[in-house]
């Protein structure tokens, strides 16, 4: 790829408007039953949703864990080309949390940057660097290290020790690797953590899950963005998945899930500007 | 299942009198060339390793990332199938490391325990016991929780901080769950850590990667073995992958597999025995 990761997302930030992430969660049992049934369910499910908010995000974040469960290998593969061929520009983030070292985590770099042919993957840094290096080889390929997640247990091995915890460290090590490539995933639901990384990352995008279905709502929207910007006033893609694709039922799902999401972009919009003044 | 992990494991080293895994690591381009081309290469060669070792193992540990590079899904589904019917009472451990929480941890327990039928799968604890506990819900199904990983930079999260690591919390809090599906990853490279962490975890089964093309060799397993086994002398599973199932080119690469998995299986047997005297 041409440009960097880093360059994609900056152009897609000002095309866009938007920091808003579109996540791509489908589970067979909760779509519309009009689609419940078809052996390419996912992939239609998933292809409305997309061209029914592609103006109003800045990435769509696809998660494999999703259609491995349903053996839907194909539909991920068949999403992402359309994404890429109907709304050119869009990253394609496929949330896939790989971690392992060597041989194998070339093989992962293969799957997620080869063969489904994303802009960038999320990966997990338990392993050490070892275990990134193989996915930062991919020259204009993202990779996006989990730093501090959204989760209630994350703070188990991520925030030991105190005095320097993990998450400090993987956001030190990340933004002292200096690749335009790179980036980390820190919850909304963490506000405190979320500003000691962003100086710990000056320069470093973040990925912000933890906003909607997760229990994120506006105070923390003001919290990510009073703090976790960087210097440009940039540097945040906040995910939501599941309340905007199941926004609605029926055969109108996809004009409820963009009703959603307009009204999440401009919160998100809201609580960025609301920083600047 | 109607037994745990644990006991279809102890009673697969009691039949076998071996504490040898076999790791599926395929590659196609590594393939003697007479598969290479094959539309269904990986699940062939692999099939072929199985079935010539398959006396020799209490184990089989296919790993999905070289089948998901390849778009070979179908060939780990139809290898695992062969592996329970050829060879029924042999635990297959898919090696996946994945890690994530909620609703994307269940669709990855339900892909590799339902889609895949393995008996187990090892898991990444970065994100905390949510992250575990949708595997740990499959009943019967085991765990292979990272815990000490052999690659060199594991160091960097897993042994902080220095006065009570990263690796040895791992192990106090998956011992102190006390169920007979979890076990952990501990790498043949770092013996004296692997002693503490039977130490803090004295009755779980330990998975062990890091001989053979890893570096461990003849010591690494003695001192494995020394420090290693439960109070039954037990809880040893040694992986080998690479030099195991590349041991030999063209068409009698199985015979040569077989060859070098018996002469690591008595290595194993004298390391073990070893200690006993």
């Amino acid at each position: 790829m041409a440009d960097s990761f880093g360059q994609r997302l900056r152009q897609s930030w000002a095309r866009s408007d938007s920091a808003l992430c579109v996540g791509l969660d489908p589970v067979r049992e909760r779509l519309p039953s009009h689609l419940s049934q078809a052996p390419d369910a996912l992939l239609r499910f998933c292809r409305e949703v997309v061209d029914a908010t592609a103006d109003l995000v800045c990435a769509f974040k696809p998660n494999i864990a999703f259609f491995n469960a349903e053996g839907a290998e194909e539909d991920l593969e068949r999403l992402i080309e359309h994404i890429h061929a109907a709304h050119p520009g869009i990253p394609v983030i496929v949330d896939a949390k790989r971690g392992d070292v060597g041989s194998t985590a070339r093989m992962y770099a293969r799957e997620l940057f080869e063969r489904y042919d994303t802009d960038a993957a999320t990966v997990n840094p338990f392993q050490g660097w070892d275990s990134i290096a193989a996915f930062a080889e991919h020259e204009g390929r993202g990779v996006v290290v989990l730093c501090h997640t959204s989760n209630p247990t994350s703070a188990w091995l991520q925030e030991q020790p105190q005095d320097d915890p993990a998450y400090l460290k993987v956001a030190r090590e990340m933004q002292g690797r200096d690749v335009d490539n790179l980036a980390l995933v820190v919850g909304a639901t963490f506000p405190e953590q979320l500003a000691e990384v962003r100086r710990a990352a000056p320069t470093l995008p973040f990925l912000v899950p933890g906003v909607g279905a997760q229990g994120g709502g506006a105070d923390e929207l003001r919290q990510v963005f009073a703090s976790g910007v960087d210097a440009n006033g940039q540097g945040i893609v906040v995910n939501a998945s599941r309340s905007i694709i199941y926004a609605g039922t029926g055969k109108t799902y996809a004009a409820a899930s963009r009703q959603v999401a307009q009204d999440l972009r401009d919160q998100i919009r809201r609580a960025r500007d609301r920083r600047q003044t």
